[in-house]
């Protein structure tokens, strides 16, 4: 009954990097590892070919590797970051995560997350919820989460987002999901957690932007209904895309009808995007996702 | 936020209906129907060429009827029913089905199930969960649902089935779901619930019966794997099948990785055959199922 | 090794129907038919709740029945079409439509249609294509079929087309498929044909409709890539959806790859639309399909 | 109007690795293309963890690179090859493999197969069609590719099967396709060719292997049919899965109806695994394929 087959039961360190392309990087990376006894746990690279940027993720076991935890950042650094002029990151996958949910009206999503935290499947903290709704609280207090309640409006937006802020820092939140919630962000709000906001749109992007797809998918009869998670940016529904899928609908299904199909969608591309962030196996450029699964 | 849209939020009847197949059966329901002043809402049928068997479903408004609720059951014996040698049900949608929950280790579909139940997707009762385990207690205290436990082996498991009989009985069950529920039931006991008791099998049926399906998926080297609702039969894995899907899978996945992704497959799966079933949508017929979408 | 499943097969007549929603269409229609004794061998319909439209295709065995084909027209716009307020067309299986196909230079979706045409798969006659090109010529001699040429510009459109329609004419055409055929139609043309020219477009609409579409599924950072087969209006890549399907894609996949996964999506979801459209199975209302299964 | 995008397009070499897992691998691969100027195009490894077998494909540019290409095999097998311990196997891009494609009744697959062919998708010859049927060879003579019909029944089959080998020798055939070839070939036969010989089945195996699968989905009563091509082994329908995909199908599908649709998943499918191999892509360990996407 062990859920979790994550990296998180692993005692080991992830690098997420990309660079310019040249010849030789895996080499280095890999044999940086190989010499510091590192055995390589999941490795996989992604050259894009326009713009001749390299990525990489590489996750290594740290039982017998010799540089001390405290130290790889600055090794790596040294032999390996600066020399090749990259961009990158070191994660111990030890480090659990913390998550904000933000939820408004419809709950499919948030009960979604809070069964697959409270059984486990994800290692992940959920300290805090934020709504601008009461209807949800009930939920929150059954898995004794604390749940903020705001009432936004165009004026007091700026007020509203600073106090959240302030929840957030407090909690430590290092990531958001936006649960089916109905309030757009400030752009200042979103350029302050660039990739650490996660959003679920209910159509296939960039179809159906902005409110009430599902209305839309109907008057324009399409045969296939979708859902989209992204991260948010401040151009509303149109950030880079981690998951997306789809199911098949007919002339017989109302506009209910598809927002009862589409929940059930949602919610599942949700979680599998917000399973790929917590694994460490996305990347943003230029506004689109390396998914390393 | 109303989230259901389904038979119940009508004032309807449905007739679910079975016969040898002839000429003029639509046409003699249909015209029951108009003749009374009952509005259609839905009709669907079906002919099984090879047995000849003619199936129908017909839900109608209840509002201008001009047969009093309690007389439809002998106007519709007397005058379509008898004469063209049907078997056949009526149901009235006001009438909220009551449904048990079966589960051991596993909790997805159980926490699935009660989002549902507890947002009011589904209109159905769920007032008994039953357990070989006491892990999933919590799950249902959180929703005040009564929880019944039970130590089966081999030896117990006529005595534990009687007690099981009795409690469903005394909640008045109508339905049963078996929601990774890792006890066999006896013979028996399935056999006084035909086609009410939903089981979910964690493959594709009929491949990968039995126990551990994902480690057998695992081996084969198979390049998708599924999840299969069904009603249950003496024959264990080999009731007639309500609802199937897949998803797709690589080299890359573990067994681990199989379960994990197969969960979420499970609880949508088994999700939609509950909510057929509770719809009157489904209707079994030598060992298959003709469903009403 | 008897390709046909299809209604062609059959001595049958089919009748498509619309007409405003009121009680007792289905026991009027299906009571002419028993009346007449005729074996329903299909049926199925649909109502419009918003627009309160009725919708039928009802199909039925023509051995027995005491109509003779060449009343049955006059009969049933006696008692039931006009009494009914009704719009309908009546179609024999035993005609089989003729097909010309309009190809630029891509050749997938011809390739496939002509493949199906020569294993007998479909119920019809393909004596014509149309190209803007010389690169299928080639194809269609292979399979003896009259290929004509045109170089089509801005200028010369009006007088091209006009040969074209004096070819379709002339050809006895009932229906055209767009296969990749990279010119756009003038709404004159396209006002002489309504639902009668079928369309694929590589994307799953309404997102990326116009030029290039895999481009932008690329630029866009999309997970999912699509096909979408409509009917042509004056309207570009906006007519009636008939069918469309998608396909999971990932970082790793360049405008290239998008494209040769999307090849097989289009020639697929475009023979899904033309098998429909030739078994008079769709119909046409308020720019969305009806598609009876 | 270029469909290729495969790596024949490109000045490259391939090489395929399997060898017992240890540090270090990853890194002296690529040490060995970085340090004789290679550039590495694509690379993709993976560890069976349960053997601690490792798996590597990597493709590099041969423009630059170093060692002439006749010296890479020794160079490679004295540095790397040989001290890892290495089975491996390399490829030139430039090398166009020849495909035999046996066929019998039903010609969807082969119509699939020569349209890539002929419009220049894939890079391979395709010099001979074998049947035991006369009725494809029609198809062939379009193509003007050798037909060798052979009557195969229990007796003859011995001496029918040195007759095809001697053909197969004679046209130096590289991989043969099965493209609903409807007779079993012999052990003797299978074992000379291994992961050589590539079948489609029309089922999501492991079920329904053997004859008349959708005969026996439809007794079943699945709600998805499938198909599976995989590399030929003496066990019939055991090989290794290199390709798996599936349809939703429901009780109004008749056995016609299902093999109707399960073609064009046939032949989609078989596409798919005859690319990959193509491509040299694909990998078999134990019973199951590493497929490189």
């Amino acid at each position: 009954m062990e859920l979790r087959n994550s990296t998180s039961s692993r005692n080991s360190a992830i690098i997420l990097i990309h660079c310019p392309d040249k010849k030789g990087l895996v080499a280095a990376v890999t044999r940086f590892l190989a010499h510091n006894n590192g055995n390589i746990l999941e490795i996989d690279q992604h050259v894009d070919k326009l713009s001749q940027v390299f990525f990489m993720r590489v996750e290594w076991d740290l039982d017998g590797f010799l540089i001390p935890d405290d130290q790889i950042e600055s090794e790596f650094s040294k032999h390996i970051g600066t020399p090749f002029d990259m961009h990158w990151q070191l994660y111990f996958s030890r480090e659990k995560p913390k998550m904000a949910v933000f939820v408004s009206g419809y709950g499919h999503c948030l009960y979604d997350i809070l069964a697959r935290y409270d059984s486990g499947e994800w290692y992940v903290d959920i300290p805090l919820i934020i709504s601008n709704h009461p209807h949800m609280k009930q939920v929150a207090d059954r898995y004794g989460i604390d749940y903020h309640q705001f009432d936004v409006n165009q004026e007091n937006k700026p007020e509203v987002e600073a106090k959240q802020k302030e929840l957030l820092h407090s909690y430590e939140i290092d990531v958001m999901v936006l649960a089916r919630y109905m309030q757009i962000l400030s752009d200042n709000f979103v350029a302050d957690y660039p990739g650490r906001i996660i959003n679920i749109h209910h159509s296939f992007l960039p179809a159906f932007p902005g409110a009430r797809p599902y209305h839309s998918a109907f008057q324009r009869g399409v045969k296939v209904i979708g859902a989209t998670s992204h991260y948010v940016t401040a151009d509303l529904d149109e950030g880079p895309i981690i998951e997306q899928d789809v199911i098949h609908v007919n002339h017989r299904h109302s506009v209910e009808d598809l927002a009862r199909k589409g929940r059930d969608l949602e919610k599942i591309v949700l979680a599998r995007a917000i399973w790929l962030h917590l694994e460490r196996r996305t990347m943003v450029f230029e506004n689109r996702t390396i998914v390393f699964q």
